[in-house]
């Protein structure tokens, strides 16, 4: 196992540690239950947009933290569903006047400790409502979940409901934005290599030199096929089929498009991807008005991309454009 | 080899025409010379600012162009210099009444072909400076190297004369500026893993599986010496004893820190890195007013990272703090 790593079994703990003590002033660190929290929140009259997961998937969802976007995140151990008094104590942390929306990707362990502590949370009277993301493509039921996966689709869905929720949307005008991107959103992966959990210190899954994962789930789940690796063109054609094809996307659309890279491969690589699929839009055309390139969901240091679309109009459009702020500096 | 690549002959120019497909209204791209330029340069009585190096770096230096930071950047092929017709095309396309600046990593390749396309350029009348950048404290002299190499401190010469030269400093004032920051700025990094130029096919360099480069280059060239892999924070501390070392830093220093990524090693390792950086920092006294915890030169998909400190005055501070814009989305 190369990593930067201490004992395994703090790697989140210490992963945290870093995160608080990088964005001082902007988050605020609970660690005793690995929540990361906007330092002025909760406020009263607005929402807290709040999300958990396993580690190993950064920036989401502790880097998505900040105004405009999440009010509190929540991880567990790499991979892991956050325990139930974790997810518990967040939503308890960040209540407010205006409820609290949890946003889920579906994988069971999520969705089984978010329904528990979301109903404990109802009973001590705190307004709460989830919703969950199903984004994926690639399979219809997989490893770790009943129904499609909630992969990078997921950005666009905390980056909407936190630019309305900052403007002052309710619980359920956000529950209403929520079906509506998810509605409009597809997602669809390659894994060119496997990745190493610390506390596992061995690959997840195992991949031939000349093998590609196509449809991988962020956790290394299997996906449509293993096949031989191909030029990038050709991968992307596939996946940009798959995910077009899925809603199906259609001439004069306008779209959000990502290209997420999983973890080790680099910028040059995911700008190659961009390129054909950006060309493969132009050529159906679908308009691109906003793209993001760059590590958005990833797995660990898992070699692959995936690629995203969301169908826009004017009100997701605008809400994709609105000011936020997380913990992250680019220059 | 486990990329996402077509043709590897064609990599450079199809992520090059990614990049300008990803920012059709901030940047123009000549492809003839790998030109990325602000769409909207050169303008008069502002110096621009311009880089070009090898490939495989990125996001330096084409991810680095926008207003207050970088005008152009002329990439060469995958960690080879930009040929001379192509760094001289660059100094002609952004000659601006106000002067051309040219920001070089001390690669003896860069500078050689720098040196005469800025001699052509002033030939033909062209007002050209340059200036050579070497944070990197790991060796004296290296493999492309007479002197240290320059590395991710080139980051912080960028941000500071982007900033400088959009309030309207002068040439001389700029190199003042470089100078300021070159012999403020010390950097060091650590490879866990090899990486392979896409050109090449296979591996630039060998280390064993539970090996370590420490002090290695950006196109992986020897560092001080080959060790066992170590636990993250005893990593950390031998680099931060390099580099705090190496001016030195001392007690009630303001600095900038940051934790590059190599291009293979995810977010959460960062971070794990930054919390010992920043705690090292605390133990010394020296106080951190702003960081940068992400990939800012790598060298294609290694696993590794690098440390950089920059000691700041308010001057320095302000630059830093100066607004930016640059080919790369992250809400």
């Amino acid at each position: 196992m190369k990593k930067f790593v201490n004992d395994p079994a703090n790697f989140v703990p210490e992963m945290l540690e870093g995160v608080a003590l990088a964005n001082p002033d902007m988050l605020g660190y609970i660690p005793k239950f690995n929540i990361i929290h906007r330092s002025d929140r909760p406020v009263n009259n607005k929402v807290s947009v709040i999300q958990g997961s396993g580690s190993g998937h950064e920036p989401a969802h502790i880097m998505a933290v900040g105004p405009g976007m999440l009010d509190a995140a929540v991880p567990g151990n790499v991979f892991a569903a956050p325990p139930m008094d974790y997810c518990l104590e967040c939503i308890r942390a960040m209540k407010s006047d205006a409820g609290v929306l949890v946003l889920i990707n579906n994988y069971q362990g999520d969705r089984m400790n978010w329904d528990m502590a979301c109903e404990m949370a109802e009973a001590e009277g705190i307004n709460v409502k989830s919703f969950v993301i199903d984004d994926d493509v690639a399979v219809q039921d997989s490893s770790y979940t009943t129904g499609r996966r909630g992969v990078a689709g997921n950005f666009f869905v905390i980056k909407a409901c936190g630019a309305a929720a900052e403007r002052g949307a309710s619980l359920d005008e956000l529950l209403t934005l929520c079906d509506k991107v998810n509605s409009q959103v597809r997602s669809m992966g390659v894994a060119l290599t496997s990745c190493t959990p610390p506390a596992k210190g061995s690959p997840i899954f195992d991949l031939g030199n000349d093998e590609m994962e196509v449809g991988v789930g962020i956790h290394g789940e299997p996906g449509r096929r293993r096949d031989k690796l191909k030029p990038s063109d050709a991968i992307m054609d596939e996946i940009f089929d798959a995910v077009a094809g899925d809603i199906p996307f259609k001439s004069g659309d306008k779209v959000a498009l990502m290209i997420n890279g999983l973890g080790g491969t680099p910028p040059s690589e995911l700008y190659v991807l961009y390129r054909r699929a950006a060309q493969r839009c132009k050529d159906a055309g679908i308009s691109v008005v906003r793209n993001y390139v760059g590590n958005y969901c990833t797995s660990l240091e898992m070699a692959g991309a995936s690629l995203t679309m969301l169908r826009l109009d004017d009100q997701l459009e605008d809400l994709l454009a609105a000011p936020a702020e997380i913990a992250t500096r680019v220059f």
